[in-house]
């Protein structure tokens, strides 16, 4: 009885040392793994989307093998992931559990929303200052715009 | 100490019903799951990259809840895994179990080789006729020039 609990249990087994990335929002699972680079990396990971959650209805979550992450690294995803749980696994036990933090800055990987911004015609990497954490604004460092949450969009 | 090796195998658990795809070669999972559009799809869906493999040394793995492909649907990703297996599961049993097979046409994700071809210029959908399915060898509908596998790019 006690194994058909656990064989109907649609979970991602436990990693030994590593990275855990929960409550991550199912929507945007694929977008976090682009952001970490995950799918270029050789550690073992195990992802799953729309699993069941007590909290947020429906989550994803990922576990990296053997892989820690710095702050400003995995603070990227709050962005995206505002809702994520950061645990660091070491032998099996958490050895550290925090909430992703949106930074201070942010490099690259988002998009400035005016057109005419010169990251949008030249080979120039977009850089925004973060002026608003709840409501996510991004102030640009060439052009000065801002870019929101509702227009945000990623490089791929 | 069974509990231990258990928790040490660092594996994907099982689903109750749906579509077990195996032996995905560990760097084209991100390919496999776009091609099928998994990244879109509601169900629940657990993944693992670099997973040990007996035969393939590294594999990966994607497991869709309560989804069944189609032959042509599912005989898209032998272009990017052909080693895959497709393991069809019912009440956590395997159901049925075959090899992905090359498909005789291979529509839209594929890219034409051909820097004149239509197919890059203009917004039309990209159509090959399958000519080698050992070495992958694909013949253009348009310019009918030959895409072969060391110069296949695949559509984001």
């Amino acid at each position: 009885m006690e194994k058909d609990n656990l064989r109907k249990e649609l979970k991602v087994s436990a990693i030994e040392n590593g990275t855990v990335i929960d409550h991550i929002p199912s929507n945007n699972v694929f977008q976090v793994i682009k952001i970490l680079n995950l799918d270029e990396v050789d550690n073992q990971i195990l992802f799953g989307t729309n699993l069941e959650s007590q909290k947020m209805g429906k989550k994803g979550i990922i576990k990296v093998r053997n892989k820690y992450f710095a702050s400003d690294e995995i603070n990227k995803i709050a962005l995206v992931a505002p809702t994520a749980t950061l645990i660091v696994i070491k032998n099996f036990e958490v050895a550290e559990k925090k909430k992703v933090a949106v930074p201070d800055k942010v490099e690259k990987f988002i998009k400035c929303f005016n057109p005419n911004c010169i990251t949008n015609h030249e080979n120039i990497p977009t850089r925004f200052y973060v002026i608003d954490k709840t409501d996510l604004k991004l102030s640009c460092h060439y052009c000065e715009k801002i870019t929101a949450k509702n227009n945000m969009t990623f490089m791929p």
